[in-house]
């Protein structure tokens, strides 16, 4: 009896430890010291220009889109919707990531798998310009079918103090401008998983005509990364708050970033809903109520500035690409007991130019 | 068909936000800014007196160590063992602990199991001086058995450039000092398991007289930190290396901290061998190789300084309370093609003293 005999391949995890130090090395910025296979990475962050350095970190998952990624046999885009989801998560207190780090967890470990997942990771490494750090694979047998995997992602990035961006400052007034998602991002999937596979019998290659694409292709689209279009808005220094549109959607998103006292009127003729969120409420019969609190219903970001910066942060989105973003509802006085998001028509600056090239 | 309908319950989520935000709360130290429910975690590093401050960071999970606490239905350890060797693996660098976050995936969440498992992230927190930043806590329908989850660490720590510790300065002459684990820490389980419970048909509550206590109880052992014991080591400046001793043993990971043309010659005689290792090794017919490269083999720490250091690295540890720490080996010259490690007799300061401590 041995360790390779109780499932557990070391020779396959140092092969898997080679292929990630190159995909690793390929992240590499600036401030890395390390290698991958020290046992912790080292980083050392630029602080020149910083009065009051901060320190931004979070942690996620993909959820299970990963079911959806096992049975297109798919494992080149999850790592980048990992890397995504968690810059966007410090992006919205004003954070530039530096570095990451992943736990990939496996049953039987497949050095092409798992190479395929951390390619995925790094590329969304470099897209980010954070440096892929390091992180865990784990073999454990009997925890995970053949084939099927767990993956999380730590993120940390740095903010000047003075600049972290918390919501403090919103009044009744201010305007919410939503940018585009590119599709479920990496919430709602089990509902989604439901609906299409369980309930409408599809299958991953599944053409649907309503969505011009296969089931897999539309559910695999990765989570954008807001990086880029929203960091010079943030230089602009009109943003107020910013929210990441994940579980529990606008719904429960948006009131993070709000102060007491406020609450966020949102207008959906504002924004085309994608049709993937049509569909899978008509099929699914899903209320409205519940879509709107599980699924990103096509708003992935949500951008909060005072009512005259409104087009200056909007152009400024429209400049760096951001061509779907638009002013999507505003601030209002949080009435005792009421819902801090209501749905509804709500008058917007520029309503003449038809919603602000939404 | 909603959310929950689909094995996502949001409000149990909810519940356990509110649950972690209060255990989060008693782990913060001076350097948190924000509270746990942003989107991402802010900590404000201490950086007054370093002059070139540097990140080190690590991911770890507690591996198949989990199936033992499924079985025994403790929850409240393996968040210690996770905090502890995340922990350690920043220590062997110099790097004192700052900030940790967790990613705790579950079938169907559990709001008391759950809290259970971040009550042992917490202590282990506290217990590190570390705070609990942040985290994810992913409800996976399908993903995991009922009852079942994985869970993975990532930890954040601060170390002054000049005083990372790297074995860069290590000679053949140099030696090793072991610090005991407590038991098998979180390595070697999946083939601990096989032997245990399917070779010998144990089960969590059976008593071993071998080991004095039931099976469950000496796998459960939490992972040690050893940083109360080995961070006024560090300051005596004699420190040139040290290695965790985690999946692959003494024999992988001694190596990761070796210079080139460096191995080191390891006498098993010099320590004393916890009954659990004996035990796998005898009833489960497992090499004594494959034992030295699988399990911690009582040995979870690895301090290596200059022969003239030894006596005072030794005291210090031994007033720290590390008595059990002993000489265990030396660093040789590496020869072509042979292993970087060997387990041979070896001489060593003060043998007449019986391996100092031992």
């Amino acid at each position: 009896m041995d360790y390779k005999a109780a499932g557990v391949d070391i020779d396959a995890g140092m092969e898997v430890v080679e292929r990630v130090k190159r995909l690793a090395s390929s992240t590499f910025t600036d401030g890395v010291l390390s290698d991958i296979g020290a046992f912790g990475g080292l980083f050392r962050p630029e602080l020149s220009g910083m009065d009051d350095p901060v320190l931004v970190a979070s942690a996620d998952g993909v959820g299970t889109k990963l079911a959806v990624a096992f049975a297109a046999g798919v494992h080149t885009t999850v790592g980048v919707d990992l890397v995504n989801h968690c810059v966007n998560d410090i992006l919205v207190q004003g954070a530039r990531p530096v570095f990451f780090l992943d736990y990939l967890a496996t049953g039987r470990l497949s050095p092409d798998v798992s190479a395929a997942v951390i390619e995925g990771i790094a590329a969304g490494c470099r897209q980010n310009g954070c440096a892929l750090l390091g992180g865990e694979t784990a073999e454990m047998p009997g925890f995970y079918a053949d084939g099927r995997y767990d993956l999380a992602g730590f993120v940390v990035g740095l903010v000047d103090r003075a600049r972290i961006i918390d919501g403090r400052s919103i009044v009744p007034g201010d305007v919410l401008v939503g940018l585009p998602s590119s599709g479920l991002h990496t919430n709602g999937y089990s509902l989604a998983r439901r609906i299409l596979f369980d309930e409408l019998g599809l299958r991953v290659d599944s053409v649907v005509e309503a969505l011009d694409c296969t089931v897999g292709e539309e559910l695999l689209r990765t989570h954008r990364s807001y990086q880029s279009a929203v960091r010079p808005v943030i230089e602009t220094g009109c943003v107020k708050a910013i929210a990441h549109v994940t579980g529990g959607g606008l719904t429960d998103n948006v009131p993070r970033v709000l102060p007491e006292g406020c609450a966020a009127v949102i207008d959906p003729q504002r924004w085309t809903v994608p049709p993937i969120f049509d569909f899978l409420r008509e099929r699914g019969e899903v209320p409205v109520e519940d879509m709107y609190r599980t699924f990103n219903m096509g708003v992935g970001l949500v951008v909060i500035c005072g009512r005259d910066d409104a087009h200056r942060v909007l152009s400024k989105l429209i400049v760096c690409g951001e061509i779907g973003a638009a002013l999507i509802g505003a601030v209002a006085e949080a009435g005792a007991g009421r819902s801090r998001v209501a749905y509804a028509k709500v008058d917007l600056p520029g309503d003449t130019q038809a919603a602000c090239g939404a």
